[in-house]
């Protein structure tokens, strides 16, 4: 289980204003909170609100790789700004996202393949929106894998996002997301990696923190082989390793929490 | 998601000295903790030592009926024990437990039906022990299924137990016993119930109650419907609250934690 630190996005008030004010302190806070608390990789986004997002991404990149080693997970729409933050990352990066869209698939994955990237690829596209069924959502999937194959993308470097939304207000796509992620295991050899954007499925609830990590492991149990989610949340990675345990992917020893949170494993 | 609270057990010291020296009091306080807490069903075990099992069944049964309305499951291996406490039972009760071998169903299943209790019966044999994989498991599921048809046991009252053992010497067995839920789920329509002896996973590690915990929601994703657990660890019974909302079985609202806790769905 990789656990993908959300952290690092100008929608959260001190990287904002932190990108406002070019103040580098809180940038590399995150950075290393999150690394030393087994973060695999760092999200860097810019947030909506950047005056110019060129200019905010390119340095939030630059001030978190000052810091750490963690790989990046550039998370921005416009593949223009994505391009030159992954000329900018020091180690292969993870493309966050692109759409099951034709002319997004085309525009990504030719680039994933020229700069090594991964690529976190939704089961969604524009024309269906977030599909409401286990099966609508695995179709799509389907043709994110199909692409890969054509694009030359190793199966291994696709991420795809069954796509969750809160309990309180969409209760039932809990498992049918479930469900796809047993499915999307099956679609190819190697299977395709999986991911999911965890703390959407606590938007506006109570018990957020409990929700989360709730739904993480479960999720484990059906293929989740990674998360974007709070990587300072201490129950959380806790969570995550003792899942990873149940699930036989590394051996059982008494400090198997210490050794997953330092990436010893 | 239905916890069997697992605490009045003379395999703790409290209720071996409770058993002994006829002393009602940590038996009233736990039947009323494990309750108040949300415990669907009371496990009812004299252990081991009791010098006159029979006579010590009996009395925790009655002791226990004295200050709570909770059903209990009956956990002894002695048939005829069983059946003496199913007579003093107020409420319909749960066989704990019942091996998937022939003899043992003829004088279980019947009794079952005799008396209106629902059956835990486990996925191995005196022959076959506890089996290694999935498939094997379910083989005796099926099994199973077949003689709660043959006896005329209900399938919504068959509880059937996969299997944990320790993650620390049997931790293959934990993947094999997700599977065999999953399968266990598609024997029969109706399905029959699960459930498993959550603390297995646990014996002897560190992080107890937290692998404890996520053990019970990752099986839950598999299709879990009841454990033999602690139902005075807050922590547990708050993870299965909150597993119960994200597989849609109730509906979410931000007390939805109390509201399992009361029983009140």
């Amino acid at each position: 289980m990789e656990i993908i630190g959300e952290r690092i996005n100008g929608m959260f008030k001190d990287i904002r204003e932190a990108i406002k004010n070019k103040d580098k302190t809180a940038v590399h806070e995150w950075a290393i909170k999150q690394t030393n608390n087994g973060a695999a990789w760092l999200d860097i986004s810019t947030g909506a609100a950047a005056e110019d997002p060129m200019d905010a991404m390119k340095w939030l990149v630059e001030t978190v790789q000052e810091v750490v080693n963690t790989p990046l997970a550039i998370d921005t729409t416009n593949y223009d700004i994505m391009e030159e933050a992954l000329k900018l990352c020091k180690r292969p990066a993870l493309i966050n996202s692109c759409h099951a869209d034709r002319y997004k698939i085309e525009r990504v994955f030719p680039m994933a393949v020229k700069y090594g990237a991964k690529v976190i690829a939704l089961a969604m596209s524009e024309e269906s929106g977030i599909p409401k069924t286990a099966d609508a959502r695995v179709a799509l999937a389907m043709e994110l894998v199909a692409a890969a194959d054509e694009f030359g993308l190793p199966f291994d470097d696709l991420y795809i996002d069954p796509l969750l939304l809160p309990v309180n207000v969409a209760q039932d796509h809990g498992v049918e997301a479930m469900e796809a992620l047993r499915q999307i295991k099956l679609l190819s050899d190697p299977p395709p990696k999986t991911t999911c954007g965890l703390s959407n499925i606590s938007q506006k609830c109570a018990n957020r923190k409990l929700l989360n990590r709730t739904m993480l492991v479960m999720l484990m149990a059906c293929g989740l082989d990674s998360a974007i989610a709070d990587a300072a949340d201490d129950d959380l990675m806790e969570a995550a390793a003792t899942a990873r345990i149940i699930m036989n992917k590394e051996i059982y020893c008494d400090s198997y929490i210490d050794l997953y949170k330092t990436n010893k494993y």
